[in-house]
């Protein structure tokens, strides 16, 4: 039995359909959540920023004493897992593999859709993580820039945002996919939508649901689960102001959260390339 | 004669709205443009943070011996002038207060709209600007932080963006304006959706032209213009890679640009507030 918090970030308030997730499945055990609101979003930045600010969280929540770590944002994981785990000797687990596996599984006409953020899409992570596992499924991606801001703006289910859909997905669903990935921990949000557009003969494959399930395996794997003992915590830091999380994050997570504001001390130094 | 160049910051590529309307305005004037990519957006951030990133990106500005600054960003601008004001000894325009002075002049009906992102709103700076100019005029405020992402996405002219216009604004319309302030610098790039919405009675405000009609003033009064004279340069740094800015700021500035990436030291530590 290990009663040490299962540590888990993302850029903002999407990983919160993961933290969703892990309590579902393992209602035993703590967590400690840290959204980097101050340098939200990431999907749009590059690896190398990406990947400074990767570390810097994943520094802040070992010092918390954790005993696993979830990487539970798209683009941070596409960039920085590797290095992570170079990095740090507890397990850590991103959202890409968990969910590749799950579509491949999932596929009967070997051909799965893949959505995210333009980082995300851009890094070709779900593309290779798809190929290493199976490589005659054919695979095809889009990235879909509006979905983040239509979740926060609680606009899932509006017209705006079925149009919005069927912009980004005809050419997918014309394309023949069966399953559909959702590369984004926002886009769970967006489900009900997304189903419309692409009808039922196609299975949407949620990462979040895919690692929580990992995640489970691993911490008997490790003799780490904390095997439903008593007394469990949920807490939550951001590095920017908290209110808006608080009141974002409801929507993701349905719950009253409190939120401490914690600070990074910025110290990556990407390389000047000299370009003018 | 004054050659040193005039300095423009935002927090990505929407203040090249405002660099575009300077270089138009002052064909004779250099300039050095910063866009913080590495840490946009700024509306949805804190003051305390926004300020904080404000004030290290006018220090880079300022290492590059500009005679005047203009904060490009209605967020920015809307925390962190005054402050900026008070610790740098050059001129320093916002975007906010040109924007209301020209919005008040224009109105018939003392009835003036004002949409921008989360922050610029809830800042409330653009209807105390008005207020300030005249007390009388009744002002109307809506945040519309889907025209960013419709924006960089380069959907201005589609149906989403028209449908979200309409989800906005027509409430405003209904209100009785006659006068819409375009609070945001990546709103120009909707002026013809926006428009298509408002109907031709209503008149629409773009900060940037107001903010560069000032700039014009003030290089006059302190005689700081650089008077026509020949070689003149734009120089554009970025804090994240320039592969982005530069296709995105295509859009805004119609012209190729080379791009430099330099990296802020952040420093900044917000206070802990503690909660939890």
């Amino acid at each position: 039995m290990d009663k040490r918090p299962i540590g888990i970030f993302d850029s903002g308030v999407g990983g919160l359909t993961v933290l969703r997730e892990v309590i579902e499945t393992m209602p035993g055990e703590s967590t400690v959540y840290l959204g980097d609101t101050a340098r939200v979003p990431y999907g749009t930045k590059s690896g190398e920023t990406v990947t400074a600010y990767a570390i810097q969280n994943a520094e802040f929540l070992i010092s918390k004493d954790i005993k696993l770590l979830i990487v539970a944002c798209n683009t941070a994981t596409a960039y920085a897992l590797c290095e992570l785990q170079k990095r740090f000797d507890i397990p850590i687990v991103g959202v890409i593999e968990p969910g590749a596996e799950m579509a491949v599984s999932a596929t009967r006409a070997r051909q799965v859709g893949v959505i995210g953020t333009e980082g995300t899409i851009a890094s070709g992570a779900y593309f290779e993580a798809i190929k290493a596992i199976d490589q005659k499924v054919v695979v095809r991606t889009r990235a879909c820039p509006l979905f983040v801001p239509l979740a926060e703006e609680d606009w899932a289910d509006t017209d705006v945002a079925r149009l919005t859909a069927r912009k980004y997905l005809l050419d997918l669903k014309q394309d023949g996919i069966d399953v559909l990935l959702l590369g984004c921990t926002h886009y769970p949000l967006l489900k009900k939508t997304i189903s419309y557009v692409m009808g039922d003969e196609v299975e949407l494959i949620d990462s979040a649901v895919a690692t929580a399930a990992k995640v489970d395996r691993l911490l008997i794997e490790h003799n780490i689960s904390a095997k439903g003992s008593g007394d469990r915590s949920h807490v939550f830091f951001v590095t920017d102001s908290p209110e808006r999380f608080e009141e974002v994050g409801r929507k993701f997570l349905c719950s009253t959260m409190q939120t401490e504001l914690i600070t990074h001390e910025s110290t990556y130094k990407p390389e000047e390339t000299g370009k003018k």
